[in-house]
């Protein structure tokens, strides 16, 4: 692992005073969109349904040749295996083993670069989409902080003399860790108390911890890293610059000994991702050089601070719409966390036989009980719709057209999803019964890395505060002209119907053709968001008139700004989740996806009712129809739930758990697990210790 | 640890002879039950708020010798911490030492007797009381299972032959394991596969696992029970007389070397409690003499099977139901842990700060967001609504005058407390941002002890089934004489209005005065309950028609009947907490339980809008009123939130997390416990461990 290419940089390095100027700038060569690949399966019938749906939930983020080069690593077994009974400290030194075995051998054999956050960002998500299905996700959050915290950091608000890093750090050569939150500030991170003081004699900024409240928190590979990239405020002159992001060397090139004046901790073991190692880290007026600014949007040069966007506020805001890849790749990680989960549930259910017609005759599987479609299949339902959510955002992600559209998108669907999958996750555990409450069935493993998902890259509730405030902004522009246009477009539709009312004959239609067609599911998502959106507005501007401060009124109408967000999330997952089907060629693959968007689109409105039924859009017999369809829309997918399920398209051989193994006898593979059959007993050490 | 008084039962025992018929009767002396401890609180204004809702949240539970003496054994601090780094084998070695102290220090020395279970059982909800606080729950779930699931089924099943092991048992001398469940039956253990097989030669049962599906699995302290008691099917002369429970020594009395035919090994690491090792065992033709039979429910006298229930799925439904203890001790420990859980997210908002007015002015403590106080307002006055039915379980347990009441709210209640409690723990661990994620916030180990409550001690969908059940049978019995007693009681008030239709007036009401008074929030459950009740009846009795096989009939109709249950247990709960502000004495513990009470009722109602809406129950404005109630309950309720929780009266001691310590500063209480004070760095083996 020891490169002497780079020995020079670490001179510099260790003398905290690198030059980052010079350096190649061939990795900003920006390189044509790769072009959507199309959906690429057969319409014969040989090939099997779930074959086909493996392709769908993949189409245009494929990249065999990654995925394929990818799990071949993972094959690995002598190093990638999830040890349940490891230390933490064990846990994190495996993880860093498989990091650096990962780096090296798909970074570093040029399959994907860090600049494919621009160049082709399909690439980034394949490689989330696989490595999301090892073990805990351990692995994948330290990855993402390395490359796509870090590493994006230096790519995307680093200049040229900060790109030459690129390829030491993507390959593991020099792993870095991303250093934003503190111990006082995790959402507002404005308000960061770090400080980076600029010495105009020195040309350097003085990295410092000038409270205990900055220490920084939190920090993922903080046990690892060579190298930060801090968020501080940048003090020029006495004036206050606001937080900028600077590369601050933390250790020798050794990765072992600290810098001067660097002091960093570990925050302790956590729910799960134990295999990451999150620290603390204090600066002590720590010296860099000027050139460490990472410098795109806001320079200093000749002692003078200058940045092409003058307004702070929307400068900061530039600076963290950078990091949306971490937040994208959340989503992803997350989708396949709740497949995996699927996957084991699912299988389990139809292994699992308890109770039957008679008291001593045959059992029945579990997935029989209308209880278990009701919860499973909805989720099973909602996994496809956020797969052509997540497709349409990868293929914007790629285009590129709008930025404001894939933020708030991204953002909506990161809160979204993590929160429904959370909490999906904590059934399934209790579904699986005592067996799922084993590590073994991998449940809890997953929850516990999904959940925190509802937490980092942004914590949900600021997250869809964020695309309340931009839906508004954006209402507020096009309100005038009365036309409303891109995500907006819907309330066009629905203006009239706010308006001059809704139509009695509609509002107890309840015939199966009208329920259960696309337009009326889409319809009612439309409504509610325009219906939600006018609400807020209203509710805003009538607080902001009663109390005239506009903090305050913003967060007395909190509740319904945050139904707002969600309601727009969820109509733009079935619009997508319809335009793909509208898409779709093959008939069969076609038939199945309807059924799923039926249930998933009826789920959503039922989950609503409050709404739905307070707002008149339904009444009552119209409501109870809706939960009879729900109702037979479970019991008849149920039927092809295994089927659903392998269309996930999860590497079998990463499923690890003996309750959601495809093959084999289910008690055969939960006694293999446990050591049933070596005869192994409860260990010496157990038994010894006998008061 | 040794004890010479019981080395004449040990040769006995490992001689697999024990004879349990001498013993000494004077446990079995039924003592009057004790009465009620009436509310001691002072009602003069000198006594502060949270001190009378303290007095108010356990009484009838108080004992405080007994709670005293609890805190005092864990207060040895060298015994009782708990340790986040520790392996899963030093975890249960650890609550192994706790528990020999406890039962020796707190049994050992007459304060509370397995006996209890008929002669106090306040006694042993004080006890849960207490330890429920302490650590994660694993000492609470290894004595639960010691004491009141095996020494329980002594106790219960046994008779006075057995008796006289109890003395041994609750004092930690003779640890033993309950053997109920089997890797292939858990719901269903009237289809459990180990066999009992009577030898008419020897007066002996040979017990044996003749499936690997008959493994006894989950067995809680299988790695250190010198005797279990094993549920397995009696087989006489070829008959199969279903399954009973008997006493199989499993280990010599060094609690180390296993008997011959008797093999156990671990199941495995668990997503919490895992200072409990639960283990599977498997019989090999073990030979038990005949006394061993825990023989209160059936014998077999001069190789005669006789029993006083003729019935046997009555007789095995009254086996099940002498395990109610076990049962009512999870909700009793689940309802602390949510009280800890609350204790810790309320403090933390109440001092963490996050934005503010003005960008760098000060910030505001997250409790002051609406959506926070949403949230955690309603699960602070859950808290209460369950101590409420909590006392009422508590006194009627302790009459013992209608068993089937006690079962059907015992069984209700913790399939609704521990499901409620589990996905609100989710939520606060969320609420706590990237501080609750730490497992120093101890909320995730909360989350993890309180889930496992959702499957053990009965399934829940299986627990709210029996509710069903039993509801649909009283109903049946009572609806000819049209005189509904007991729980149903409420029925007879709404048969007029289930018949005759609602008043429009009614339902449109929206004063304040209406919405807000106890008889609205009575009724509105009552109504619904009586609604479900008649629709269980008739979907249950159209679906036998159907399809003339009860079995699917039941299954076909599990959503309503399910939905049933859980409105029968709430109704249960409100009217309690009704009754009992209504016989509180002191005004201003009154004027909070109102409060609370009022916003309870309301949030269980909006909870379930689907049900009030499309039953007509509710109009759309006064739905809309509902919801702007709770919003406004929860602003001003959050005024009290510190009280609040400190009216749960836990012990601060054992908080045991930075997030909810009552004293000091947030900040310095977290980097106590991570160590940042110490200038502990990266320990060494991780930092050295770089590739
Ligand atoms: C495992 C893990 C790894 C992490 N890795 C890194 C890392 O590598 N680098 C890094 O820089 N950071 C990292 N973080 C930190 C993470 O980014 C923060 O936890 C996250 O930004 C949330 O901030 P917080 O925890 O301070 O929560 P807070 O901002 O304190 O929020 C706490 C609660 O208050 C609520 N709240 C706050 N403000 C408002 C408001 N205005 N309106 C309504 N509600 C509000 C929130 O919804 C939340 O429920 C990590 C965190 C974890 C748990
Ligand atoms: C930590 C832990 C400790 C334990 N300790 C002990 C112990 O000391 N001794 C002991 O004997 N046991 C113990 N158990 C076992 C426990 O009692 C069982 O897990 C429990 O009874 C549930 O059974 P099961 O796990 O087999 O679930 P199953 O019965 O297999 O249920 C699985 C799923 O199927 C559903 N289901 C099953 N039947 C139906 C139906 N008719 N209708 C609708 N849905 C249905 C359930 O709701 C559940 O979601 C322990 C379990 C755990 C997890």
């Amino acid at each position: 692992m020891e490169s002497n290419e780079t020995s020079n940089s670490i001179l510099n390095f260790e003398n905290s005073k690198a030059n980052f100027i010079e350096g190649y700038s061939s990795m900003l060569t920006f390189q044509p969109v790769v072009p959507i690949q199309k959906h690429s399966i057969s319409t014969t019938s040989t090939v099997p349904l779930y074959e086909k749906l493996k392709n769908w939930n993949i189409q245009g983020i494929e990249h065999q040749n990654l995925r394929t080069e990818i799990f071949k690593v993972l094959g690995n077994k002598q190093l990638f295996y999830s040890d349940l009974d490891a230390s933490k400290e064990q846990q994190r030194l495996n993880t860093l083993k498989q990091l650096q075995s990962l780096l090296s051998e798909i970074f570093g054999k040029d399959l994907i670069h860090i600049s494919d956050i621009k160049d082709d960002p399909s690439k980034i998500l394949a490689l989330i989409d696989c490595l999301s299905q090892f073990d805990d996700s351990s692995l994948l959050t330290k990855l993402v902080v390395n490359n796509y915290l870090f590493g994006a950091a230096v790519y995307n608000l680093g200049t040229e003399r900060h790109h030459k890093l690129l390829p030491e750090i993507e390959c593991g050569k020099l792993l870095g860790c991303f250093a934003m939150t503190e111990l006082g500030h995790g959402s507002n991170v404005r308000s960061l108390e770090t400080t980076a003081t600029y010495d105009p004699k020195t040309d350097e900024f003085i990295m410092n911890t000038p409270v205990r409240t900055a220490t920084k928190w939190w920090i993922g590979n903080a046990a690892h890293a060579v190298v930060a990239s801090v968020f501080a405020r940048l003090i020029l002159d006495g004036k206050d610059h606001e937080v900028h992001c600077f590369l601050v060397p933390l250790r020798k090139r050794n990765g072992i000994d600290l810098l001067p004046g660097v002091k960093i901790g570990d925050v302790g073991p956590k729910f799960g991702l134990n295999g990451v190692d999150n620290g603390w880290i204090q600066f002590d007026q720590v010296r860099i050089p000027s050139s460490s600014l990472l410098d795109k949007f806001g320079s200093v040069t000749n002692g003078v601070y200058s940045s092409p966007i003058s307004n702070p506020s929307r400068r900061f805001a530039n600076i963290l719409a950078q990091m949306i890849t971490g937040r994208i790749s959340i989503s992803f990680g997350t989708i396949r966390s709740f497949k995996t989960a699927l996957v084991i549930a699912t299988r389990y259910a139809l292994k699992r036989l308890q109770f039957g017609p008679s008291t001593n005759g045959p059992e029945i599987p579990i997935m029989e009980y209308p209880t278990h479609q009701l919860e499973i299949m909805p989720m099973i339902a909602t996994t496809y719709a956020y797969d052509a959510i997540k497709l349409y955002l990868a293929r914007r992600f790629m285009e590129r057209q709008d930025e404001n559209e894939i933020h708030v998108l991204a953002s909506g669907l990161k809160a979204v999803l993590s929160h429904y999958i959370t909490v999906s996750i904590l059934e399934l555990r209790r579904m699986c019964g005592g067996h799922g409450y084993s590590s073994n069935s991998k449940l809890h493993r997953l929850l516990s890395s999904v959940d925190v998902g509802r937490t980092f890259e942004g914590d949900n509730t600021l997250l869809l505060q964020q695309v309340a405030k931009d839906l508004l902004t954006q209402f507020k522009k096009e309100y005038t002209s009365n036309k409303f246009t891109g995500t907006l477009k819907y309330l066009s539709k629905n203006t009239s119907l706010l308006l001059s009312g809704l139509n009695p004959y509609t509002t107890n239609r309840r015939d199966e053709s009208h329920l259960l067609s696309f337009q009326f599911l889409l319809d009612s998502m439309e409504f509610r968001s325009s219906k939600l959106l006018i609400q807020s507005a209203q509710l805003v501007s009538k607080n902001y008139n009663k109390t005239k401060n506009s903090f305050i009124a913003w967060n007395q109408s909190l509740e319904t700004l945050l139904h707002l967000a969600r309601a727009h999330t969820e109509t733009m997952i079935i619009s997508r989740f319809i335009e793909s089907i509208n898409n779709e060629k093959d008939a069969e693959t076609k038939k199945i996806l309807t059924k799923l968007c039926q249930l998933y689109g009826l789920y959503r409105i039922r989950m609503d009712f409050e709404f739905y039924r307070n707002s008149n859009y339904l009444k009552k017999g119209k409501a109870r129809a809706i939960i009879k369809l729900i109702q037979e829309l479970c019991a008849d997918l149920a039927q092809n739930a295994a089927l659903l399920v392998k269309g996930f398209g999860n590497e079998e051989s990463l499923i690890d758990s003996p309750l959601g193994l495809e093959d084999g006898d289910l008690y055969d593979n939960i006694c293999k697990r446990v050591g049933l059959f070596s005869d192994k007993n409860y260990p010496e050490p157990i038994l010894k210790s006998k008061l």
